[in-house]
């Protein structure tokens, strides 16, 4: 243990000092960073891969899923996927700096707000290694240093990733402890970092629900996050149901795995006798498991009844659960008892019913008439995305550049005083 | 415990019924309930200064110092100030539902971000009353439900002025569960609330550095605070020296208890033998007690030698730290060792060292040339003030309506899907 505590004080010395210096580093210089590192992943993709290969047979003979090997993964594709993500992030607005407001007081002070890095970012996450990349990125160009911590099954191909990452800095003359990457997958040291508040200024985990559970249950560092996406299309009364069809199949349909996507349908009963055989037919075409209600199975007879649980559940996967509700009320009570704030969906042509439920609908992102997949932050024009906040605090949904930044105070006067 | 846990989960609860509702109510009303309540302040005036007597009284009986009996003492001129607060409250624009941005997609979305309330925030205070209706008229006007939690020697003035305004929210048809005072001192309460995580939005602890590090030790909740308010001047080598007087007399002198005080002045070497005497005369003439460095004292003999403690310390009183810098690094690298982030000054004619100041200082509020104690929310021109924050996430500086929301994405669409 104390040699973990050690260890530890060494990332956060080195992320402090790198942090006060990126804080003034310029734009040209952050972006020539990105650049190098975006040239190193393509030179050494070989080297990559192999570092991932290792990565891959461990996992394999350890049993994970197919789904979770494939997650870990290092392709040609991706590897240059990586190195574009970082040219994005290059030709995105610098957020340090940026003026966020000013103004001039009746005795002559003028007042300006300031965009400013948050400090050092602790960033935790899962399987998929081109998140090093991603958030290493984004954390260098918000002036921010970042302590990265990726899944264990993943350490080799992350630690060669960091590798060039770091590389890359040194090149253009930025700390090396901009970006470093905890290089052992011993939980103990998770749990030291975790309360070094006040050196350490946001931890931001990525993953399945357990993981950041754990995260917020140990923290005494702020952490934004999101659990989960219980995410709900309600198919309104007056919904043009051609649109309601084209836009649940893709909420559901499209990418079932991912946090944004559709998990709990929810039918006005004025529609639900139309629209229910024709979404079900639809999404069972396209391989999905519908759990209903008990209005909904007299509609639609062949679907497993639905339990309390299932209102509650995010399935990543295909299957949905269906309900029946006579109001826009009840739908969104249903949300507000069982939704996760994350991603919910009206699709109607009634202008008050549109307005009530963007008002009502206590979520990160409503949606009208449109899909929950949207949800992101490349879908919302912010050019990259570090992860979805269904927090209030700080930052909430898709979170990018200016969502990494604090800001201060700077007030210049002439001699003024308090009187 | 099981009383005071049963306690709590009603507070809770009627908490967060009153947030639902209050997140729809109109500006119309809740500015209604403000001038209710403000009115009720003055016709209630004998009831309260009744309660109050009793407060007093008590305080006065278990020793309490005279500054801190002050501070509890509601006047006919406090009383009135504390109506007239709430009238400035009803004046200010309200911050729910403004678009704080929008922008159409390429493929045709329309995305909003609309300013919505918190939710539930939970204010932990020490002896002034008037922070009862402060705070309960920022969080009414911002939309959020509040649960008081004020000093237990002010509880019959808190539970008095917080009677007359849950009468106002009545009388108005708003939900009395939007402001709720914690009827016992019994600090196991507040360690419940404290836990609430889910369920309270946001805590914002104000009063002594002891207080705000037992509530961040103690909460599951987001917090909002600043410890405490270590302020600096530099006097830099090209300060108008008569300026520098000044301002440094405003900022130690003008109301020393505060947190945005002075309370280190740093003076450039090149202009100490100056600047020094004229200032220690002026601050001594101002009842202020000097505590010099090695060399600030071979200029001025009859300061008490500081110690290292010095430099940390938040004195809240008449009593200033004076040290010699060479330069405006070690003037920045002192602030950076010994400060608490909050408010810092420097006093020059030089236009890069004014830039370098303001760009290196990491605190919540620089100054250029004029006075610590302007960080302020009225001074700053919000209007009006729930806090100072030190922390860099959500909020930084002084926090007024708009640091009391959240945000959230409301798109519009006709159909469109992620392909």
């Amino acid at each position: 243990m104390a040699g973990h505590e050690e260890y530890v004080a060494g990332l956060l010395s080195s992320a402090r000092r790198a942090a006060t210096s990126l804080a003034m580093a310029s734009t040209a210089k952050k972006d020539a960073a990105l650049l190098e590192a975006a040239d190193g992943f393509l030179a050494q993709a070989d080297r990559l891969k192999a570092a991932n290969e290792e990565d891959v047979k461990a996992a394999q003979s350890a049993g994970l899923s197919k789904a979770m090997v494939d997650r870990l993964r290092l392709t040609d594709k991706r590897i240059s996927d990586m190195a574009e993500g970082l040219r994005v992030v290059a030709q995105l607005r610098d957020p340090v700096g940026e003026l966020i407001g000013g103004w001039v007081r009746p005795n002559g002070l003028r007042i300006e707000k300031v965009r400013v890095p948050l400090g050092v970012i602790l960033m935790i996450y899962e399987a998929r290694p081109n998140v090093t990349a991603d958030a290493a990125a984004l954390c260098l160009k918000s002036g921010n240093a970042v302590i990265l911590r990726g899944g264990k099954e993943a350490l080799r191909s992350n630690l060669a990733i960091h590798a060039v990452f770091a590389d890359a800095l040194a090149a253009v003359g930025l700390d090396r402890g901009c970006a470093q990457m905890v290089e052992t997958p011993d939980r103990a040291v998770v749990d030291i970092l975790l309360r070094a508040e006040g050196k350490i200024d946001l931890v931001i985990p990525r993953g399945g629900e357990g993981l950041i559970r754990a995260v917020v249950e140990k923290s005494r560092v702020p952490v934004i996050k999101h659990y989960k996406g219980v995410c709900h299309t309600f198919v309104d009364r007056t919904a043009d149901l051609d649109m309601a069809e084209k836009v649940c199949i893709n909420a559901k349909v499209q990418r079932p795995a991912v946090c944004n996507a559709m998990e709990t349908l929810l039918v006005h009963s004025a529609g639900a006798q139309e629209f229910l055989p024709r979404i079900a037919a639809g999404l069972k075409e396209a391989g999905c498991d519908l759990r209903g209600c008990e209005k909904s199975r007299q509609i639609v007879s062949d679907m497993t009844p639905a339990t309390e649980e299932d209102w509650f559940e995010e399935y990543n996967d295909l299957i949905l659960a269906v309900r029946v509700v006579d109001s826009l009320d009840e739908a969104i009570e249903h949300i507000a008892k069982y939704g996760s704030q994350h991603s919910d969906a009206i699709i109607t042509a009634d202008l008050s019913s549109a307005r009530e439920f963007a008002d009502r609908v206590d979520s990160s992102a409503v949606f009208i008439n449109t899909s929950t997949r949207f949800n992101d932050g490349a879908q919302f024009g912010m050019g990259a995305e570090i992860g979805i906040s269904t927090d209030k605090l700080h930052a909430r949904g898709p979170m990018a550049l200016p969502e990494l930044t604090s800001y201060k105070f700077v007030v210049y006067g002439e001699g003024q005083v308090r009187s």
